[in-house]
């Protein structure tokens, strides 16, 4: 706690203007989601050349964003481009950086960010792997500095995953989280820094078995394509892995799944070793599906499974 | 090799009985599936008593049948139920086992079908983890008994994984596989045993990963699941892990992705352990891609990504 944490956000529900520094992929994502809420967009670009691109993204993602339905006054004419990082951040009520993946780079970003950004301004780093505390380490005015990590693509998938670092203000994460719902994302803060966050966590752990079950010919890229989009993955879009396994063994819950197939865990299935399931995470998992299952019984969550499985299926088919 | 493997099977197209044991939920969505699909089932349960949870589970997905569409002549009135093992399988064309998760209880009830089912009757096992080649040590005729493992709820998610035992005639894998796709499932034949199968391989890293982050404290159960759904849960509907990648990184495809992103591989994100990324796995995961990928260019692709995820939204919405 070497620098005070001060930070006192404007109003969230006050911000028009908000600066997008980057333009790839996700820099890009972001100017369309925004200008789709109807904000203001500056877009900062590393090189006038990269204009023709960045439109392209934009254009690209519009088509889908108005048949999701555009919020009042958005226009892709609210966008402004420009290569001058100062004036791209002069009026700005938010940041989200969407810069290249490389420490230096933006710890190098981040200090000219920090002394030309007024304080009271949240920045957040779209960063999927890099921890805040570092990119933070020598900048003016830490406090107000989050991660704000999106999921590809930023215009169609909500969840934004939001951490401070160690001269982070906590108020900062809690306006930013305020800030990212009123855009209308599904911001989700988290206690403390984790490498990967939790979404990309568990996508990693999905992918090196994937990798592992490659090299072993255990199946090709294709049946792993396959078998997900045909089993787990349609599940997966509306009930997360948890609330899976309270209604994956009938109505005992996560309990009873936990008693069945602990023991299975213990089978060398995966390449990754379980954790001894101790009488204490057994209670966290089981009080966690329960707030997941929010009262509702082991038939209403079937009958809204099933449902929503048939609207995917037709909508897929469609 | 110690017995024949002179497996001839009936035209899959002919079936019209199918036996399905077992009142489970797994048993009970086998039996609605296949009377959805205009078959005549038998039901063998272990006691009488289990018929009316049979029967709720069946009237419960019915009206979702109903509404993805029932073949020709489908009805609920085609479902016989005997606890009279012999008489279930009397006039099986396809047996579908859904016993209880104990080898010793499966060995013996294959040991009984063995003798009991004409030997050009293929009998699947439902069974997520005990091998075929267990199952059918100590039975007559085992080279037509196969692995049919389906996925919760069986009569909405599509994906069969179907491999032999040791004792497997390979003919019967093909038969199985093209009886199941018949009766309109998603079969993906394995080329040898590996326990896990697909699907549950990873979805046992991911629920690995799950259960060390609730541990260590990193996220709870709520926190995870909302990651997954409002992350990467939609993509994966539609979009298996390798196929994402794919198009994770622009239009450089699998081998921008690998290159790029191989090195944090290294960094200990997950509990799970990455293989080494060598030029065989490399090579073997972009060709992977470019088979998934069928042609489409990276623009094909992402607009076939996010009209999917937009008919998800609204459906999910809806």
């Amino acid at each position: 706690m070497e620098q005070s944490k001060n930070f006192v956000g404007i109003d969230p529900g006050s911000v028009r203007y908000v600066t997008c520094l980057g333009a790839g992929p996700i820099g890009a994502g972001w100017c369309a989601w925004f200008l789709a809420r109807g904000y203001h967009v500056t877009s900062y670009l590393h090189a006038a050349s990269e204009e023709a691109s960045l439109r392209a993204v934009i254009d690209s993602a519009w088509g889908s964003l108005e048949s999701l339905g555009l919020a009042p006054g958005a226009s892709r004419d609210n966008l402004r481009c420009t290569t001058d990082l100062a004036d791209s951040v002069a009026n700005a009520q938010f940041v989200q950086e969407s810069a290249p993946e490389n420490l230096e780079l933006k710890q190098e970003l981040y200090a000219r960010l920090g002394a030309l950004v007024a304080p009271n301004i949240v920045i957040a780093s779209s960063t999927s792997g890099l921890p805040m505390t570092d990119i933070q380490a020598n900048c003016p005015h830490p406090e107000r500095m989050v991660v704000g990590h999106p999921f590809n693509p930023p215009y169609l998938l909500p969840l934004v995953e939001v951490v401070g670092g160690k001269k982070t203000d906590p108020e900062a994460v809690r306006w930013v989280t305020a800030f990212y719902r009123l855009a209308g994302k599904a911001p989700l803060a988290l206690a403390r820094e984790v490498p990967g966050f939790v979404a990309t966590r568990l996508q990693e752990a999905l992918w090196r078995e994937v990798l592992h079950m490659v090299l072993n010919g255990e199946a090709t890229p294709e049946q792993i394509d396959f078998a997900i989009v045909n089993g787990p993955g349609p599940r997966w879009a509306m009930m997360g892995p948890c609330l899976t396994y309270h209604i994956g063994g009938g109505d005992g819950g996560m309990a009873y799944c936990l008693d069945q197939f602990g023991p299975a865990l213990k089978l060398p299935w995966t390449r990754l070793e379980a954790p001894e399931l101790t009488a204490d995470l057994r209670a966290q998992m089981i009080a966690g599906a329960d707030e997941l299952a929010a009262g509702r019984s082991y038939a209403t969550l079937i009958a809204e499974r099933d449902r929503n499985l048939i609207a995917i299926s037709k909508a897929l088919k469609g």
